[in-house]
């Protein structure tokens, strides 16, 4: 017998997992207006903005069809992200402090979740963090990618490191045998920590310097 | 024994399929030219317009590898299509009205046969319309993308709506149980149909309007 | 017993293959360099020149996971060709000649391993030939979209048809059953050698010309 409690956690993950998604279809179809596509273009925006950090995930370590595919409920949440996004353009933008709060949410979770999956599937802990970090900024890459521009996630307040962060404690409680349910919860409240420090504060990282270092 | 009425029924579809691959081909050809790419880089262009959204398909259902790759002929006629583009650009330009006749019934043909594949593999009927659609328009998107442009078939002339139409009327045909060849020729003409009504027309979806909706 | 003189072939093999990598990656970091990405953009970026070619490759031919993601080794080599550009890019620029050098040989590896690897995968020896080439140019692709330009390997100084002609040899070889060893070392050599001539006399295919053909 399935143990109610596990089939909640399950449950629960699921939920999480569709929510990470949503928001992130929410940033695609941003772009997709803000670029004046037509609805299928906003949609498409969506779904990949929502998917395609899990679906190169899913395609690398050869877990194949990916979720999202196999799923229709991530294609679902996704579309009504885009729907919703075309239509009322104009009030998300006024609540954009909560969608920046949901999509550090977003991050945090797809990194830890990403991460766990590239475990479960054997691949080397090193690499499986930076496996949980491409689920976390893969979107996020093609989205910019599709309306032609430099991707914002690899030069913007510590997005990808926030994201490594919370996959490297998954990876660390991984090799020290630390109960997984407190290690996924750490990792994603470190990455979601990180951005809304980063957010508040306007930090980044130090851009490369084109011109050779600079002594200080 | 292989019933001589089924072999010519597959020989058909494949011929066809071929000639799907060699228009598109010709259209990503086409851009490489009008980029002064070097005779490689129209060839590239060329397959991936010809071929990119059903290896895409197929990654992502798991047929691996995809059929561009096992059978030699997708990248025969698509690198024909490139030496014939690169060679005789100007006289392809003149014959305009047939290309994009032909790249109609290209995208219904790739949009029902992605759609019939899918279902094949036992994908979800309302995600398997949407690699239909995918299968149609995957080609277009990654050639604009590799000329560095914001893809035309997320923005122009009920493109990729022309292409979901028809994998929808497959996936309806499917689920209502009724004859896959009936519904497959009905969704590729359907589509067909809604293209050239939309190029002689100039029929576009509204874009997305960044400033909000507008009362009309 | 695993013959002794097998083993170092294998290692050999392998240490080229991570060579190759390596430089590869300083040509993705410099690029993120120069676009003022952050710490994480250049290591993405030379992650995505020293293996996407390799990967896609995997992934078409179902070689999964692909060995990027299996060996953490290849990981490794891209992020310390990362760390090293971000660092000492103006010594990097200086040694310039050298890089071109070891480019060039990274180039002849990848087309020549690459198509031995879709051999071995049971690939069609034409599409093995191209896939050969893909690997060797699919670095160089995805690094230039993700920071916006058209790929200069589509354009420039023969360098898709250096890997082809590497990897025509290693397929010819295989055709007529001559040994693997020679014509891989005759491959990555004639790679190499047409890629020095053509950096050093400033040899270029003759671009598309979309005014037409020009009668000389």
């Amino acid at each position: 017998m399935v143990s109610p409690l596990l089939l909640s956690t399950a449950t629960l993950l699921f939920t999480l997992d569709l929510i990470g998604t949503f928001v992130f279809a929410l940033s695609g179809a941003a772009a997709g207006v803000k670029n004046k596509l037509d609805p299928f273009g906003v949609g498409v925006l969506a779904f990949v903005a929502g998917n395609a950090g899990g679906v190169t995930r899913d395609l690398l370590i050869g877990a194949v069809p990916p979720a999202a595919i196999k799923d229709w409920r991530y294609v679902a949440v996704s579309l009504l992200a885009g729907g919703v996004t075309f239509l009322w353009y104009q009030s998300i933008r006024r609540f954009r402090p909560i969608v920046l709060l949901l999509d550090a949410a977003g991050l945090g979770l797809f990194a830890v979740s990403g991460t766990q999956k590239a475990l479960a599937f054997g691949v080397n802990p090193f690499v499986a963090a930076l496996l949980g970090m491409l689920t976390g900024i893969g979107g996020g890459v093609l989205r910019d990618l599709l309306v032609n521009e430099i991707p914002v996630v690899l030069r913007a307040d510590l997005y990808a490191l926030a994201a490594l962060g919370g996959a490297g404690v998954v990876v660390g409680g991984h090799l020290l045998h630390w109960p997984p349910t407190a290690t996924t919860i750490a990792g994603a409240t470190l990455c979601f920590g990180m951005r809304l420090v980063a957010i508040r504060r306007g930090w980044n990282l130090p851009p490369a310097n084109p011109a050779g270092l600079i002594v200080r």
